[in-house]
C-alpha cells in the first residue's frame, strides 16, 4: 500500500482544521487513527497540525506502526507515562494556541485533564465527513470485502441444512468468509429464523433453520485491510408461503426504486422517499420503521444516513446500503440489502447476489 | 438466569452513590448497563436511583429488553427524540440536584448537551470496583468460558497441521470453540509463528505453522452469557530447540511463583514481584515488558491489574490472569497463562490445560 494516500487524507483534515480556531488536533478516535495513518491497532493518537504528524503509541506497537505507517513519525511513550501526558508534551512544544479534540468519542476526564493544561476546541465530525466520500483504495478494499462476503454466502448455502441453528448459521458463515480471506465479519451476524426476523436486530439462538419456513441473514465481511460489506437476503427453507412471496415482492420494488434514484446531488432522505413510498404504497408503512439505508466503510455505520429527516446529498464516491424492510410482530420480518456506490452519473450496484424471490428458495 | 442478581447489583451501586454529591446517576458505559441489568444490547442507558431504575433504548430493543431483563422498567425513546433527550426528561422528574455520569467513558459532547440542561457529577470506577469482585453467577460464567477455550483448543491441536497459517490458527480455533457453546472469540487471538511471538500483540498473518519451530496462542472465548476467558500456551511444531526450552522453565517457574503468591489480602503487585523475580534472577527482568496479569469477566481488561506499580489488593472474588512472558526480538517470544480465582484461604487456578514443557511438543 501507497503511504501518500494517508497522507493526502491528512492534508485534506489540515486543510479542514484552518476553518476551526485551532492549530493543532489531537485525533483519539480509533478509526479516524486508521483512516488517517494505516495503523490498524488500539490506544494509539494522531497529533497533527500543518507541517506535523506524530503517532503517540506504547511499545507494544513499535513495530507495528513502522511496518503499517512507513515514514509516519512516532513517539513511544515511556511506561511511566500515559499516552494523554506524551501528546501533551509534544503538543506544547508546538506553541500552540488551541488544540483541537474529538468531542463526540473524546470521554470526559481525558478532556478535563487536558483541558488543565491546554485550550481546547471541541470539534465534531471533522474526520468523518473525508470519510464519507471513498477513495480509489477504500473502494476497492470494500469490492473485496463484498467479495468476501458473497463467496462465503454461497459456501453457507451450499452446506445448509434444516437442522442448523441461528447460531450454527451464524458462526459457519463467519468461518466461511474467512476461507475467502475475510479477517472476521463484520459485525454480529444476524440469522433469524421465522418470527425472529421481526427483529431488526435479532441475536441468533438455538432455534433450528426447520423450526420455520424462512430465514433472515444480515452479514458482512471485514477485509484484512479493514473495510466492511454489508449484505441482507432471505433464504427459503420450506414451503412457499404466499404471504412472504406477496411481500418479499414488495420490498423487492422498494428496494429497486431506492437504488434507481441514486445519484450525484440527490438527497439522502429522496432516496429513502423513493423506496419507502413503494413500501407505504403496498400498505406497509407502519411496518417499515428504520432509515433505509448508511454509509459503512473502516466502521460498519458511517455518515450518510438514508433516512426520512437526513439532509446530506449524495456525491460520488459514497458508498451505502440500500435496505427497505417490512416487519411483522410474531410473524417474522423481510430485508434485502445491496451495497451502492455513488458514481458521477448515478450509482453501481456493488454487490452482485441474485436477489429475486426464486433466487432465495433452497432446493 | 434470576434477575434479583441485577437488582442487587444496583443496590450496591446506589449505597456507592450516596458517597458522591449526586442523587441519580446515568450509567451509559455498555459492559457496565449490561452488568446492572443483563441486557446484552447496546444503545441503552440506565438510569439509577434509590427507587429508580429505568432503562432508556429504542424500539429495536423493546423485545430484547423484555426477554432479559423480565421486571425491569423501560422507556423506549420516541423515533424524532435522542436517547440523550429521553434520558433527560426521565431524570428532570426526579427533581434531581445533581447527575453522576461516567467520566471516563462518556463523550465530550455528550456531557456538554447534558450539562446545559442539569448539574453533573463527573465519577470514576464505581461501577467497575464493583465488577472487581465477581459473585457467583459470573464465577460461574467464567468457568464455562474457559471450558469452551480449553475444549476448543484440544480440537484445534488435534487438527493442526504445518501448512495452516496464523490466520488459520486463529479462525479454526474461535470456530473450534464455538462448537463447544462459545459466541465468539473472547478477543482478537494471537497465533504467532516463530519471532513473530515476540511481540506481546501480534496480528495473525500468513505465516505457515512450517515457518518456525514453536508458536504461541493467546486466546480466550466470550461465552453466551458474556463472559471471557484468557490464556496462552506454547506449541512445539518442529525440532526441540534447547534455547526455548530453557526460556520455557523460566516463565513457567515464575508464573507458578506468582500463581503460589496469590490470596486475599496480598497487594497485587507482590504478585507480580514474585513471578518477575524468578524472570530477572534468570537475567531476563527486561525482557518481561508488561505486567503480570489482569482481572477480567464481561471486558478482556478489568481492575485489578497486576504490575510493579498497582495498589490494588486482592480479595476474594477477584479473577485474574497470571501471564508472565520473555521476549526477545528477532528470534520469538515465551508467554504461559492461566485464569485464577481468589478464594478466602488462598486461590483457585480455574483453567487446566497442561503446561509441562512435555506438554507443548506436538507430536
Amino acid at each position: 500500500m501507497a503511504t501518500d494516500r494517508f497522507q493526502s487524507r491528512r492534508n485534506r483534515l489540515v486543510r479542514k482544521l484552518r476553518k476551526t480556531n485551532a492549530d493543532v488536533m489531537l485525533v483519539t478516535y480509533e478509526p479516524n487513527v486508521t483512516y488517517l495513518t494505516g495503523f490498524s491497532g488500539d490506544s494509539s493518537y494522531l497529533l497533527l497540525a500543518k507541517d506535523l504528524a506524530v503517532m503517540v503509541s506504547d511499545s507494544r506497537y513499535t513495530t507495528q506502526i513502522q511496518e503499517e505507517c512507513p515514514g509516519l513519525e512516532a513517539r513511544i511513550r515511556k511506561t511511566a507515562e500515559t499516552i494523554l501526558d506524551t501528546a501533551l508534551k509534544l503538543a506544547r512544544k508546538q506553541k500552540i494556541k488551541k488544540l483541537a479534540v474529538e468531542a463526540d468519542t473524546l470521554a470526559v476526564s481525558l478532556w478535563q485533564r487536558l483541558g488543565e493544561q491546554i485550550p481546547l476546541q471541541p470539534t465534531s465530525g471533522l474526520v468523518e465527513e473525508l470519510r464519507m466520500v471513498k477513495d480509489a483504495d477504500e473502494i476497492a478494499e470494500i469490492r473485496r470485502a463484498i467479495d468476501q462476503a458473497e463467496r462465503g454466502f454461497g459456501f453457507l448455502q451450499a452446506g445448509l441444512q434444516d437442522t442448523m441453528t441461528e447460531l450454527n448459521v451464524a458462526h459457519d458463515l463467519e468461518h466461511a468468509m474467512r476461507r475467502f480471506g475475510a479477517e472476521k465479519a463484520a459485525f454480529e451476524i444476524i440469522a433469524a429464523v421465522g418470527d425472529r426476523a421481526a427483529l431488526p436486530h435479532a441475536r441468533p439462538g438455538r432455534r433450528p433453520v426447520s423450526s420455520a419456513e424462512f430465514l433472515l441473514i444480515d452479514w458482512g465481511a471485514h477485509s484484512l485491510g479493514g473495510y466492511k460489506s454489508d449484505l441482507t437476503r432471505m433464504l427459503v427453507t420450506g414451503k412457499i408461503l404466499p404471504k412472504l412471496k406477496k411481500l418479499y415482492e414488495v420490498v423487492l420494488k422498494a428496494q429497486e426504486a431506492g437504488i434507481a434514484a441514486i445519484g450525484p446531488g440527490v438527497a439522502s432522505r429522496d432516496v429513502d422517499r423513493a423506496a419507502r413510498s413503494v413500501i407505504e404504497r403496498a400498505g406497509y408503512g407502519k411496518q417499515f420503521g428504520h432509515g433505509l439505508g448508511h454509509g459503512f466503510g473502516l466502521e460498519i455505520h458511517e455518515h450518510p444516513r438514508l433516512s426520512p429527516v437526513t439532509k446530506t446529498r449524495l456525491s460520488p464516491g459514497m458508498v451505502i446500503t440500500i435496505e427497505p424492510g417490512i416487519y411483522l410482530p410474531g410473524w417474522g420480518g423481510i430485508r434485502i440489502e445491496d451495497d451502492v456506490l455513488v458514481t458521477r452519473d448515478g450509482c453501481e450496484v456493488l454487490t452482485s447476489l441474485p436477489k429475486q424471490f426464486a433466487d432465495s428458495v433452497l432446493r
